[in-house]
């Protein structure tokens, strides 16, 4: 496609460098609801995923590929094109490889049934990973490059090259690395700041030394990959693009690992609101930034602080403070951006408890959940219970519910009843599940307070090696009545485990369960079920499969 | 003090411009525990408050100047001077005013207790400003300036003065108001970057220009103030101190109005880290951070995200994912930052049952608590209760624990005994307080939910006009019988209350709670129960003042 020189591709990695975030792991289902919503708000391609990592991997890349890969929802805005036409097409769908075969062919076989696929196979270039890592030489790394990218090209039109470590390579050796692999067919060359430690004038100098001294430039796109880990991940990647680079790799909310990767919504607006500085634009519908914030953080657990920029809960909060009583004469005088623009207005009271089964389904749909079917009338019960028990029910509601409504780890225990006696005397739980062989489990048991006791009455009836690693409620609507969501984050109990080849070794295994209801003990128990069936399915799987440990990418 | 030329002053100002942030409100007791932890930190100057703003506001900043202005707590590092000498000093008090007389005579109020007072005075120098919100010309900006800041040097010899919207200001005018005020007395030149929209390249060149520009700068320090609305506060700040800015004005979290102000710790620690691309030094002990930001966190309910650079939970998990199996022959490789760097390090498992009060008190104190008399007796009888009912108590617990003791909004109201019965059935909470006279009250409430019927029982009871805004429970420390931390956000229920005169137009006053108990329900019960006694305590206290708005600045 030829798009106009100012044109910014955004590359999302939230379903693979996001995911790579301790306890951040999503099931196929999330994968593919978060797939569909980065394809509604305008993404141009969506790494889905690290193919070789596991059986499972490649399972949600191919799903995502088949499907988010080869339609075109609605909302998602059309792309400008240079000659001034515009086009709607499905986004690109990335799967990441290392420079070797298997993985490219993994890889391959994740995206192929995209519209339009895309391999990312990445290499280490600096001498600190060519000695300690690959022990490999200058012209071993060149070879390996070119031979793999040349690999790839023979499955896919579509290569991007990683040099991982570029920020601390030889310039003059990684401008050798980079024109022999747009020589072997490379189409896209992202630069990862893989340690997070550039600063924006050095990150700035490297892109546009890239740009200057790369023979065969011109017949490829520059990408910038940063982290966090200075707080600088969006200063360094805008000042790449300020260089030349026409694609950023960013996630939602700015996860991945450690202090995570850029996050889309600062570029995206910067961009945006710094149009007569910049010049760019990007393909992005930012109205939509918001709900997808929020639909990433429930399905990941990651919270956004309220002072996250562009998507925190007090990042448009200007009423409060500044804007004093005779101050406001002029609304630019504080504000630069419209709290509309990235879709953050408030909508109160859409639906009551006489709303009908058709409204529900539309509302819900217009917020970026079209429920059908069996979902949509469960949800809808919900709903009618929830307006019982709550005067307002407003779009934050609808999309608790609707998001309780899409998850879905494989329920091998299912929640049948749960009572709880707390507060002065001793903290008593009585619990009844559902078991795998369809068997009703009861139990009673005390703790420290009511969920401890649910949790160690749902332990002793499941007996799953789970460990509790974190523990959340939010109330996510306004008012004493509100939605109480539970955010649970559980691992594989490690002590008396060490069989490392079970789980890999280095990731030790994380697992999240999430739940709303208006009771925060029922929520607290549905959610921590949910990681306990996830970490229960886990199990029974690599019971039945070969040892693979996931793999994960250091791009 | 004669500091080296490289030497860059930090000025916090949580205390001013953090607590500006919706709900981040603090007691006087929490903000001296506050300045107390940033003195032992080391930074050089803290921002107070803004003592013009209440009467609450001027009591708690001369509560700080009398006594963190006048002592160096154990743990405070010392400063370099430019001979190679070292000196130890307590931090500069700084109190924020509008340029007008009475204005500076109450900051110079709350700060002259302080061996080291500054009074910082604000006056918007932008067109738009200049035109809608001041309607003065340039010459009555530049002659209110000096006046102003002449006034308050015949108050006090450390002067700072803020252009407020300087980023928007005409470069010609900028400088002639700069060098008018440092000829009047200033001492240091505050440069913010007031609605977060400055690029850095843009703020450096700012920063460049004043230095070359403006008469007399060689006399005095130019500081940087950025905000975070497009995510760019840390780079910002940072390429205004590469241009000779040789202080930061910034917040431990980057808490502050909107998405915040600059990140303490992000300057700290990309200046410590990145020390040969700078050449730049502070007085900050990094191995504090952690524990700062903790702190800060917990006091001002202020969640940090788990990906926030330095001090994000995730911040350091460099073991899950990259460092694979084989992967991890050479530790930099990966790493920038070392977790004990920040005072990231885990201390487990510190004390047990058996551990005495001597025990318990050093390591409290070691963790920056040092507790005395009737507090320190009433934290080791509830770790001696936690103990009972917890198998390993770590520090963070300890945390918890002296921090629920340190807190002390008056109360009105003390809960006596709460008991919830929730789950399947009617969700039903029976409360038992001691009123403000003393009078025992009781009631049952039933819910949607065992914290809605709680808080309505409370609501009952209290009758205060309250509504909830945010409601949050955290499992604090590892493992299954955690201690849970709950947070309560409320406002005064605006609804049949216009009578803005009462609270001031533009800030709905908000009010936050905060408990730890090892039962949830028992922690979102105190926690609820201490917003209210602050909204009671402050109607009580406008009751008996004549009305003064809160009013809070754009600096």
């Amino acid at each position: 496609m030829n798009l106009p020189q100012n044109y910014v591709r955004i590359f999302d990695t939230t379903l693979r460098d996001g995911e790579q975030s301790p306890g951040a792991t999503l099931t196929s289902e999330e994968k593919y609801e978060v797939a569909k919503a980065l394809s509604r708000l305008g993404v141009d391609v969506i790494e889905a995923g690290f193919p070789a990592a596991s059986p499972d991997d490649l399972a949600a890349v191919q799903r995502i590929a088949e499907t988010v890969g080869r339609t075109v929802p609605e909302g998602r805005p059309a792309r400008p094109l240079a000659n001034g036409d515009f086009v709607l097409e499905p986004p690109i769908i990335a799967g990441l490889a290392r420079a070797a075969e298997r993985d490219i062919e993994r890889a391959f076989a994740g995206v192929r049934g995209a519209k339009h696929p895309r391999i990312h196979t990445f290499l280490a270039t600096s001498p600190i990973h060519r000695e300690h890592k690959l022990r490999m030489s200058r012209d071993e790394v060149i070879k390996r490059a070119t031979e793999m990218v040349k690999f790839a090209r023979s499955l896919c039109e579509d290569i991007e090259f990683s040099p991982e470590d570029a920020g601390r390579t030889e310039p003059e050796f990684l401008y050798e690395v980079l024109a022999s692999v747009i020589e072997a067919g490379a189409t896209t060359l992202n630069i990862p700041d893989t340690v997070g430690y550039t600063l924006p004038h050095e990150f700035g100098a490297l892109i546009a030394g890239i740009k200057q001294n790369v023979r065969g430039i011109e017949r490829a796109v520059i990408s910038v990959h940063c982290h966090n880990d200075l707080g600088l991940a969006t200063a360094n990647a805008l000042a790449g693009i300020a260089a030349g680079a026409r694609q950023a790799e960013v996630t939602i909310n700015g996860i991945g690992e450690r202090a995570g990767n850029t996050s889309l919504e600062e570029v995206v607006m910067t961009l945006a609101t710094r149009h007569p500085a910049f010049g760019l634009q990007t393909g992005i519908d930012t109205t939509q930034l918001t709900r997808v914030s929020r639909l990433v953080s429930a399905r990941t657990g990651m919270v956004v602080q309220p002072n996250k920029a562009i998507v925190g809960a007090n990042a448009f909060a200007h009423e409060s403070g500044i804007h004093q009583d005779g101050m406001l004469k002029h609304s630019e005088t504080y504000e630069i951006m419209r709290p509309e623009a990235v879709g953050a207005q408030k909508t109160l009271l859409v639906l009551g408890k006489h709303s009908g089964r058709h409204a529900f389904g539309n509302r819900l749909a217009e917020l970026g959940y079209p429920l059908e079917g069996e979902a949509l009338e469960s949800a809808f019960a919900r709903f009618k219970l929830l307006a019982d028990k709550k005067k307002h029910i407003t779009d934050a509601d609808l999309l608790a519910l609707a998001s309780s409504e899409t998850k879905s780890a494989p329920e091998a225990y299912k929640l049948l009843a749960v009572h709880v006696s707390c507060g002065s005397g001793l903290p008593t739980a009585s619990v009844r599940l559902e078991g795998p062989d369809g068997s009703e489990l009861t139990t009673a048991a005390i703790g420290t307070g009511p969920v401890h006791a649910v949790f160690t009455a749902v332990d002793s009836l499941v007996q799953a090696p789970a460990e509790l690693l974190e523990y959340s409620i939010n109330a996510v609507t306004e008012g004493i009545d509100a939605l109480g969501e539970a955010s649970v984050r559980i691992r594989v109990k490690t002590e008396g485990l060490r069989d490392d080849a079970q789980f890999g070794t280095g990731r030790s295994p994380v697992f999240h369960g999430h739940a709303a209801d208006t009771d925060v003990i029922v929520a607290s128990t549905k959610a921590y079920l949910s990681a306990l069936n996830r970490l229960v399915a886990m199990i029974a799987a690599k019971k039945g499969e070969s040892s693979v440990p996931r793999v994960s990418a250091g791009v």
